[in-house]
């Protein structure tokens, strides 16, 4: 794999110190504290994907978190930073859970074989619960420098680690087989992309799971045949 | 394929008696109207690409089809009536190249290996052409019930017509087979509304070009391994 393909992961610490701190209320050291801050932060989630981005309302969030109105404003000063912190909580989540995948798959799958409908399955279950949150807030995400940044760092991400854990079932990385590496994660990542998106078929149904299915043949096939 | 796999295309026609009357204005018989007509439809059709929803002015469309407030007002009634007409003759222009499509590709194709590139490309074209008009107005089609079913058959229509032309290259439809096409017509959707969408890549590079052969090269070995 050329170097250029394999894009470092900008850790979020990094853009974090240069562009977040207006932004994002990080978790406060004092347990009492931070237990109010998770309470918050999963409330405001929660009706960020119940109710969109209009429906996004301070009070209730209040409310249902079990803290009163000046305690809220006291800790995140507006709707515009706790949306942003609970953007934030969402993203690291996401990267935290394909790490885990990683891990997991690469421990649990023997084979490419095994590898593609496990990596498929898993992958599919990170993208549809981040889902909610993400098309409540694409026009947050979109018109903020960090959190692109940081969805794209993700991605990228995603993309070099899945590609390496695909070729760590092969003993000789040749640049045909690199080639269809990266076919075969941009096609998962379409798939996936577009069932979740605009769905083909209920997700269990016998005809999304046979096509799913036929994905990871196709794409063993191809890494195999090489 | 079973009957339920092969949905019959609704006929604009009958969609259209029942809902259409309120919100598509017909081409109007006469030379000189209808050459208004399409001015005016061709004008507003570059406007709500260039502009947007928000940015799509009655002014502006009369002003660049070269014909007064009063004409406009007089042949389409309302902003949304002019509105719902370009996106009915978007969306029926699609199921034209669709068509024409499928015609050239049977001609020219002599086998299931040289379909699978050309379908990509040119389905890939029509998609990318209706695109700008689609994400201006997703929000009128989705409200608009004749539209909505409009842009569905479109759908179920090229879904038929794409599996028919590849059940065409082989002699023996197998229960196997049926499933591959169905898996194949999938993924290469999904592939073309990801590049679309969320481009991988610009189009003419070398990396989406190789990943759209890695597609068409799949899609062949998987019809003809079975």
């Amino acid at each position: 794999m050329k170097a250029s393909d394999q894009p470092e992961f900008e850790p979020a610490s990094r853009i974090e110190a240069a562009e977040i701190s207006s932004a994002y209320v990080r978790p406060p050291q004092q347990s009492r504290s931070l237990a109010a801050y998770k309470r918050i932060t999963s409330a405001a989630r929660d009706i960020l994907i119940e109710n969109g981005l209009d429906g996004f309302a301070l009070q209730e969030v209040a409310a249902r978190a079990g803290v009163s109105n000046g305690a809220l404003q006291y800790r995140f000063a507006s709707k515009e930073r706790l949306l942003k912190t609970v953007i934030t909580i969402s993203l690291e989540d996401v990267v935290e859970k394909e790490r885990d995948m990683h891990h997991d798959l690469r421990k649990t799958c023997a084979s490419i074989g095994e590898f593609m409908p496990a990596y498929i399955s898993r992958y599919w279950q990170i993208m549809a619960a981040f889902h909610p949150i993400f098309s409540s807030s694409i026009d947050v995400i979109s018109g903020d420098a960090y959190l692109s940044a940081l969805g794209r760092s993700i991605g990228m991400r995603n993309e070099v680690m899945a590609k390496n854990t695909m070729l760590s079932y092969f003993s000789h990385p040749t640049e045909a087989l690199i080639g269809s590496v990266d076919a075969v994660y941009h096609l998962v990542f379409s798939y996936i992309l577009r069932e979740i998106h605009f769905p083909s078929g209920d997700p269990g149904s016998a005809d999304v799971l046979r096509r799913t299915r036929a994905l990871a043949e196709m794409c063993e096939a191809r890494l195999t045949s090489i």
